[in-house]
């Protein structure tokens, strides 16, 4: 190899050399604290980057320098150490330099079955790791002859004999490792981790602790948290050994335990050493280590730590723990937190360590999971829940006349569908777990059955589990772990509150939901859908006269029936929400969304309606659309027929008042559904306005209201800069407009939206994580003008994508003022948005990255 | 009056005033021009525009000096001199000075009846249009009485007498002249013809010539060119009058003629000079114009002359013939052609002498007129011209399987949908006259019946005339207008050809619409759709089974029997084209448009299939979409699908080298639909590719093929830069793109368009007129960043839109390289593009009145 003045070949890990985790890796820097702290590690070496790539390149360093470092007959560990722990590395390959002669050695230290268990476990590991032989012909169990075996296998195998040189060992063992980063397995899967391509290896060179000896022997590892909980307990394990031999200590506890020997009992001070240890690891390196240890003959030694391993809910509970107790900054804290591992808090979950009894696997739409009768259409899930019975809904796909049974249900499970399906999407809204495209499962509608491919046939009223966070439907109950709302949590959002520079709302039909919004601290509802409003029993059959009217009396008629429910409910949305903003959105879906879509359904309208049959046929049939997404819906309603939001606009106004009066004064916002011009806003503004004058009028009371317009086709982004002179706000509708900039159905995408993805046509389903490309063009373009016509327009986002962490950055970098996402992801909006508040400087805000002409 | 010092009030018209049509008015103009002719007008004075504005305002010019020009007891008639003759202005006023001391002159000179006659017309006018009394007082026929009468009424209404000062008279008629110009509606009339808001009148007064006398004396019209078809022939009118009797000479022809009397062999001398006048002011007025006279006693008197009246044909054979005899520039003729007048030219029209028997009236979705069977289906239909028996498709609405029907029928007529409805769609591609939304006639499918509001029915079989030019269903056989395909039509395009600067294509799907588009000499096939050739009967059903196929063997199987009919449709596009380009765009819409959509035709496929009926029915209903047009087709079946593009593009290139063999060398161009990301264009790019050199190899040919995108999402065209690069291409397909800017689905828009464009919410229907300001702006941008990232690409537009002057004007301000539009547009297409060169000098070109930003 050729020789490099300027760095050196291998460093011996001292308190004092110069070893850096960006050159050396994590693992080499870590062992260096806990040296600076005098904890017991054994010597140490470590081997930067550089020489790793030039041993991968067939080049070799100073093996007899390095070998010289741990004197004669040296047995050694070398671990990986790449720059950060979660890129991964070839595995540790222990005992490097075991060979005849310290065989003979440690017979005579240890005795004959402890050395034999050493060099046979090295010789498996050089053979398969390094040589690459055939594992299954070194897989024997130590015991009398399988060592001997073993060099006999090996010997036959590679025409010669068991490396005997400790240099020569050393030599191939590196190489090996080397090599070994470089395959293309390990390179993508440390890049799906967010290594760069050309993240480099460190290796860490260790003089063997082995652990064995007489007196109180073994190794262990232990750490000072629960891994699951976060909270503060001793959990870990230690193997003693005595002579090599297992059985003859067996395994301790670690604390006293009424069930058994324990190390503290056993060796009290040094317990307290390891405790001590744990203690001054977490103030140093500022973080909850799992600690590895052996003790030889009482004598102990700290062969590595590593971060301890935790579930989302440990995280915050430990974050927040080292934040409280001055370890690490509040902002410290937030940053070490993944947003959308927070996800996973928000929902009971099955208890990893249960049993599962699993009948099948779809898509996981939804987190959480949930235990209940199977039910199969709407009708049954609501009697269910009248019952107070927890139901699972089970569909071949849903439609939206089935969001009431989604309601009632406790799950949704599909035969059909993808992560952008109705079921997805109305699930992860109303958070509830759900299982799409479980095709796994075979659902019998007529029949009422549900059949495993194992063959087992479940039927309307048995129980299943489905588990939503991973996609697994559960047969019976499951062990659940509880939502964890719990003080840490909420103190990590507060503090990610005071840090975030744009705004989080919540996207909120019912009650229900604005009440998980406000439970989930959202400022405000950036989204009300009115339409879902309708869909109850006996505001469906006033809805359908309103539809069948001839003439805009009759419909005014029945429009009048409709009034007061929805003042209520906008009362109660407005008494929910405080005094929070509440954005209404005026209704949008077709009218025939409304109407029945076989003849059962038709007859008993025109029962209802006391008219033919004939004619109750005709009508739902000219009212059917080729492309109801691009029909007659939002707006053109509202132009076309402008009862309907002279009813909606005096509801809010009326409800306002009425909440004001009892509560927290109201400043309803009131938004316009699929604008394409802007005179379109002209005319509606028109009627809202003078409705909003009548009701000030009729009520003797004071209202201030804005008026907004939900950007949802490309044209309202293009004309953003008329639209904008007449209203206060513009809130983009990204569902809507990503359909449209693509011209691709959510509800149809399915089809083939998985072959897309995996053949890269796009980097990522459009619906689930927002184009910023042509999508975003758009947004920035829409904002842009929309502000320049109207200086101080409050702009947002209150798409689906208004949740999701890049969305979050891209608005915060276009300068927007809030995103409105599903109450369930508020928590992971105020975190994400945090993040980015710390980690992108203000003046870096304008929308990077993205073509401007 | 205010008097000017600068201009005078009123100028006599003589050779050598300052009469100037920008100030006098065209007629004013027009006189002056008889005048230097030496032709025998009678003196005349011109008031300029501003005086005029003054009477209006109240103000009034010196009277007495107008008047002393005509001399003690003058008679005069005043016309109105608007800038351009089309503007209109208010009716003209003769006699002006009769009082009852001319009168009692004229009974000297003339006899009592025509002085009574003459006094009378006076009055009535004088009482109706200047003094503005109820009509109703004054229609006497003249007779003894009827002047004492009229007198008596005048006085009984006004109390007072009817003004005998001659300056009197003229101060109120100009007056009245000069308001009436005012009005609103006349206003908003020349408004409606281009006049500009500040538009004024300016007046002519001029000598009565009375046209009675003793020997041969009347008045008359006489034009050079017949008014319908535009071929010489002199026709008019002459009414002799002696003394005022009409009666005892009558009407006279104004040629020799065998049924009676004519002005030419009445008086030779004054006939030939007649023609001798025309002849002159073809030449100095360039223009076929229509002279009025007077004779009195044997004496010629030119009144007035003005521009022929003409039928677009009249028009372009009257321009051609200007043009061929020297008299005015070619590109003058062109100017005098409005394009959209072509398309009457193009199809044959129910002769408007003919009887009509009106049955109903809709929309008139596509022009021309056809007679023929009435039939009910398309089956129907296709029966009927395999009969060779014309026959007229009559729907409730179409939808895509009747395109077949549409083929077979010589008129459509349905009783929905709107100018952008299916029906109207296809039926003006297919150049087929065309009623929609002819809600006046109940159409009942079952009973096979048509029934009118006057109660008529009519069946299946009975004769009918649709006339698409005007929207009305006629009974029975009209008349017809053949089209005129002649010389003059031919000559003017090739002129407009040598001018213009963007190409012009036709859409062609067939080799009907091949040979059409040649017919028309468009410039190649911009938009070959493929999807039309899947619906002959045969080939329905192998396509059925394609889809059908589980797997890609079994699909390719059956698109390999498709193939040889492919290449077949291919080659007769290629051999009518002659050379010409063809741009071919793959398959395009989704599967299930191949599927039958009822349960015969479901239990009809699965005996075809031999599969279980419940099967088909379960995968039609699994591939039938929520949005058809925003789902699986164009490219997306092209990537998941890919055997179908193999297939076509192998049928296209096959077709190519045998075209080229025996005809012209062929180019052709395959163009992709529906792209949303550029990587869609790589994956079809690559095997496309693939496919021709295999073909070549195979068929040991070269070939040479131009690979491009539709571009019909809002996203291709905001990518473009992407996409470019891949491309020699980019069209764009302003359709989709249309619907999909303004989430706006062209088969559902119909239930709100009308009313939106009533309300001015859109200016006019974006599928009619494009959008300049949102979807054009998508234009610009896609086309400015395609050509940044290729520069040579190629652009054009291929929607509907492509065929529309406005469109021509914007794309060649745009710089796009051609637009393509249905074979029947061309004419109008090559006109339009013409006149936009001549008009717009080549720097204006840039998108001017498009936001940009």
């Amino acid at each position: 190899m050729q020789r490099h003045a300027d760095f050196a070949e291998f460093t011996e890990v001292t308190p004092t050399a110069q070893i850096a985790q960006s050159r050396h890796g994590w693992r080499a820097k870590c062992l260096q604290r806990l040296i600076r702290m005098e904890l017991p590690v054994p010597r140490t070496v470590a081997l930067p980057f550089e020489v790793v790539r030039a041993i991968a390149a067939g080049q070799m360093p100073d093996i007899e320098g390095l070998a010289a470092v741990f004197g004669e007959d040296f047995v050694v560990s070398i671990r990986s150490s790449a720059e950060k722990p979660e890129w991964g590395g070839p595995g540790t390959i222990l005992n490097v330099g075991m060979n005849d002669r310290v065989h003979a050695r440690l017979i005579g230290t240890h005795g004959q079955e402890a050395a034999d268990a050493l060099y046979l476990n090295f010789v498996q590991t050089y053979a398969t790791q390094v040589a690459r032989l055939d594992p299954d012909m070194f897989h024997d169990e130590p015991g009398p002859g399988a060592l001997k075996a073993a060099l006999a296998t090996y010997r036959a195998e590679t025409d010669d004999d068991f490396p005997q040189s400790a240099t020569r060992q050393l030599i191939e063992v590196l190489r090996s490792m080397a090599r070994g980063w470089e395959g293309t397995t390990a390179r993508l899967l440390r890049q799906a981790k967010g290594a760069p391509a050309e993240a480099a290896l460190g290796l860490v060179v260790q003089r063997m602790a082995l652990g064995i000896g007489p007196g109180l022997s073994g190794s262990g590892t232990m750490q000072f948290v629960d891994s699951v909980t976060g909270l503060p307990q001793i959990t870990g394990r230690f193997r003693g050994q005595s002579q090599g031999r297992r059985e003859e200590v067996g395994a301790l506890y670690l604390t006293r335990d009424p069930r058994g020997a324990s190390l503290e009992e056993a060796d009290p001070d040094l317990f307290a050493q390891l405790c001590d240890f744990g203690a001054r690891c977490r103030v140093r390196l500022r973080e909850e280590m799992q600690i590895e240890f052996t003790i030889e003959s009482g004598q102990l030694a700290v062969i590595d730590a590593v971060k301890v391993q935790r579930s989302a809910r440990a995280a915050v509970r430990i974050a927040v723990a080292l934040a409280e107790d001055g370890i690490i900054g509040r902002e410290d804290a937030l940053l070490r937190i993944e947003p959308r591992a927070l996800t996973e808090l928000l929902h009971y979950q099955v208890d990893p360590r249960g049993a599962r009894d699993p009948l099948g696997k779809g898509i996981a739409a939804s987190p959480g999971a949930a235990t209940g009768r199977i039910v199969f259409t709407s009708a049954e899930a609501q009697a269910s829940a009248a019952r107070d019975e927890a139901c699972i809904l089970v569909r071949r796909e849903t439609v939206p006349e089935d969001v009431r049974g989604m309601h009632a249900a406790v799950a949704v499970l599909t035969e059909r569908g993808g992560m952008t399906s109705h079921a997805a999407v109305i699930a992860r809204g109303l958070g509830l777990p759900c299982i799409v495209g479980c095709a796994d499962l075979s659902i019998n509608t007529r029949e009422r059955t549900l059949r495993a491919p194992d063959g087992r046939v479940f039927r309307a009223g048995d129980t299943i589990t489905v588990d939503g966070t991973n996609g697994e439907v559960l047969a019976g109950v499951a062990d659940m772990m509880e939502p964890a709302l719990d003080g840490e949590f909420r103190t990590l959002l507060h503090w990610a509150d005071t840090v975030r520079d744009i705004g989080v709302r919540a996207n909120a039909d019912t009650p229900d939901d604005a009440r998980t919004a406000r439970m989930f601290e959202a400022e405000g509802i950036g989204l009300a859908r009115t339409e879902h409003m309708f869909f109850d029993e006996d505001r469906l059959t006033v809805m359908r006269e309103m539809i069948f009217a001839d003439t805009a009396p009759d419909r005014r008629a029945a429009l009048d029936r409709l009034l007061p429910m929805q003042r209520a409910d906008f009362i109660r949305l407005f008494e929910i929400m405080a005094g929070q903003p509440v954005c209404i959105r005026l209704f949008d879906p077709p009218l025939h969304e409304f109407l029945p879509h076989d003849r059962d359904g038709m007859r008993e309208l025109a029962e209802a309606l006391d008219r033919p049959l004939s004619e109750v046929t005709r009508r739902c049939d000219a009212l059917s659309e080729f492309n109801p997404m691009l029909g007659m819906r939002g707006v053109r309603l509202g132009v076309t027929v402008p009862e309907i939001y002279d009813m909606q606009a005096r509801a809010i106004f009326e409800a306002a008042i009425e909440a004001s009066r009892h509560g927290a004064p109201v400043v309803p916002e009131v938004m316009i559904p699929l604008v394409s011009a802007a005179r379109e806003v002209e005319i509606v503004k028109t009627r809202i306005d003078a409705v909003a004058s009548a009701v000030k009028t009729e009520m003797k009371a004071d209202l201030t209201y804005r008026l907004g317009v939900m950007v949802e086709t490309p044209r309202a982004a293009l004309r953003a800069g008329e639209i904008a002179p007449h209203v206060e706000f513009l809130s983009f509708g990204t569902n809507d407009l990503t359909q449209m900039t693509y011209g691709l159905s959510r509800d149809d995408a399915g089809r083939f939206m998985s072959i897309y993805v995996s053949q890269g046509v796009y980097e990522e389903d459009p619906f689930h994580r927002l184009d910023v490309e042509g999508v975003g063009e758009l947004l920035l373009m829409g904002a842009k003008r929309g502000r320049e016509a109207r200086p101080g327009l409050r702009i947002s986002v209150c798409g689906e994508h208004g949740g999701n962490p890049e969305s979050i950055a891209f608005c915060r970098a276009a300068g927007f003022d809030y995103v409105s996402c599903s109450p369930f992801r508020v928590p992971v909006a105020r975190l994400a948005a945090a993040h980015f508040a710390l980690l992108a400087p203000r003046g870096e805000r304008a929308g990077e990255g993205v073509q401007k002409s």
